[in-house]
């Protein structure tokens, strides 16, 4: 008897299964694509502390935590890059050639400008993560109303089999419907954060992993250009290598590289987002919607084509006891006419 | 003395240090730019082994380890994504939402394919670093003709002053031309493969960066047209959002990524190189040279303006000892017009 509104009506089968990473449940090998070969055994948990999660936001804990690890890398690979810059330029300047010494030094500056765009990148990965450490958090405060409408349900059934008499059935029935009611709020709040923020943490990854490589794209094209200022047409014994005469265009790559950069803008399609009417207590704001709503200590809150108060919600919740045991909880189980008039006017 | 015929008469200051990455070696702070404050002390050796490198290979001896650092750096990066990739699906599947699941699936499936572009740009990575390698092993089989010149000159010099009459200096002499010689042949050699493979090892490098780029961008933009997908207009508690209806949108967009992949071509400009001719030995292949050459046991040597053969070379050394100590070796030292001629050839 799952309440959760959004759980879908036995959706259509995905129509290709091979163009999936969901780990197989049955043992079948991943994806033929990847050559990684037999994976290497790790431990599913990197810290305990993962264990103390609810089960309903265990999943993407351990996401955010291997995101967590994923970035660390990516530092990792900067500062190294960036070492490597500076190790270029003195290694160049040791050779004695006046060629190698200019041309490594300032392929060093657009290495090190490279291993700063990792850096940056990892700021927008750590943003992204922050957005969805939202979603995890709802998950997690919504997993107590699920355990305490579980709890109660479990009650009720255990005394109608051992006490059928027992006026506590009637007080836990009661406990019941105001568990579904807070609990329907829970999983409303639940699939609103998790759709708006999905896309919000996911925009940011995308745009970041563009950001990154268009500035790369434009530094290494530049860093090309210096290497072609290196003459390295091979001389004989006793013969040297033309003076470098290249400072000026070596230098004027550098110019460039820097004024590009500078002149960079993010030019993405944008994601689209309805989630502006998310008002405060993740719920849709009123404005314009057909259902009533109520100001409570939790914000507002508009129920699907229901007055709704506190009062009023107690007084349903008396009436419809038999049925909430049975079915659905009549005051939020009616068809309603809300969705299509709040599409209408969000398209206005 | 230094024989090294590459070293540049004074090279022109570069017009701008500010533009560099190389280290000072007075102490002052490196580039104001980076964010990255008071640098954390690391060791400056990951391993003793690199003290066992001659002093000439030292330095590309370090960038070379560094580099390996930097790849596994990626490596592990690439490695976490492909988790999180897997991981956000499971995530998606578990949260009973049809939208989120599938979109998070197929998002899955593009992540773990920028991961995948991770892994093949280590591939370049790696590449990159073994041609640097063939610099580092010429450094470090040139130092022992260096070192032997200097030994030598060393003991004439010592000798001069302690027994002029010797006629162990005349021997010596002898053997301090042979080594002129010998390290004549090894420094023209050094910096042919110096230039030669810094400008290979690098165009690897940036033809990388760029690979990986250009392909992160497409799957990254094609991921953005994923999230648009979702709709993620609130609903109120007891509202259920439409069944999700766009699988073969989603299923078009990992279509349309795959065939981006596929038709993918690098489109850089070519770095232009001369070193076509470098022959055997490290050395110019001789063909439209005016130089003469012997073929010897390590292959064609061809030397600046000079008929240069083993036997021509021991009359020359006895001819020119004296001159030598004081000056340039006779032999190579001559202006030529070699240079200027194969200029013209080169360009013809």
């Amino acid at each position: 008897m799952p309440l959760f509104a959004c759980s879908p009506p036995s959706p259509p089968p995905p129509p290709n299964r091979s163009l999936s990473v969901r780990s197989k449940k049955d043992g079948q090998s991943d994806r033929g694509s990847t050559k990684s070969g037999p994976a290497k055994h790790r431990f599913t948990m990197a810290s305990l502390r993962g264990m103390q999660q609810p089960d309903l936001s265990k999943k993407l804990y351990k996401l955010i935590k291997t995101e967590s690890h994923c970035i660390s890398a990516y530092e990792a690979a900067g500062r190294e890059r960036a070492s490597i810059a500076s190790q270029l330029s003195d290694w160049g300047e040791a050779t004695n050639d006046d060629t190698i010494s200019e041309i490594s030094d300032k392929l060093g500056v657009l290495l090190a400008e490279i291993a700063e765009q990792e850096d940056l990148f990892c700021q927008s990965l750590e943003d992204s993560r922050s957005v969805l450490k939202q979603i995890r958090n709802t998950e997690s405060s919504v997993q107590p109303s699920r355990d305490q409408k579980a709890k109660i349900a479990d009650e009720i059934a255990k005394l109608k089999y051992k006490e059928p008499t027992s006026t506590k059935i009637i007080t836990l029935e009661q406990e019941l419907v105001r568990a579904e009611a807070q609990s329907l709020v829970a999983e409303a709040q639940l699939t609103n954060i998790t759709r708006q923020k999905f896309k919000e943490a996911y925009d940011i990854h995308f745009a970041g992993t563009i950001e990154r490589a268009e500035k790369q794209i434009m530094l290494a094209k530049q860093a090309r250009r210096l290497l072609n200022l290196v003459d390295d047409t091979p001389i004989v014994p006793g013969d040297t290598h033309p003076t470098f005469d290249q400072y000026e265009a070596a230098r004027q790559v550098l110019n460039d590289a820097e004024e590009q950069l500078r002149d960079w803008r993010p030019n993405n399609e944008p994601i689209n987002s309805n989630a502006g009417s998310l008002g405060a207590g993740a719920m849709p704001s009123t404005s314009g919607a057909s259902g009533a709503s109520v100001t409570g200590s939790g914000g507002s809150i508009a129920f699907a084509g229901q007055e709704y108060s506190a009062t009023r919600a107690y007084t349903t919740e008396q009436e419809g006891q038999q049925q909430t045991i049975e079915g659905a909880h009549p005051a939020y189980r009616k068809d309603s006419p809300e969705r299509s008039v709040r599409d209408e006017s969000s398209v206005a």
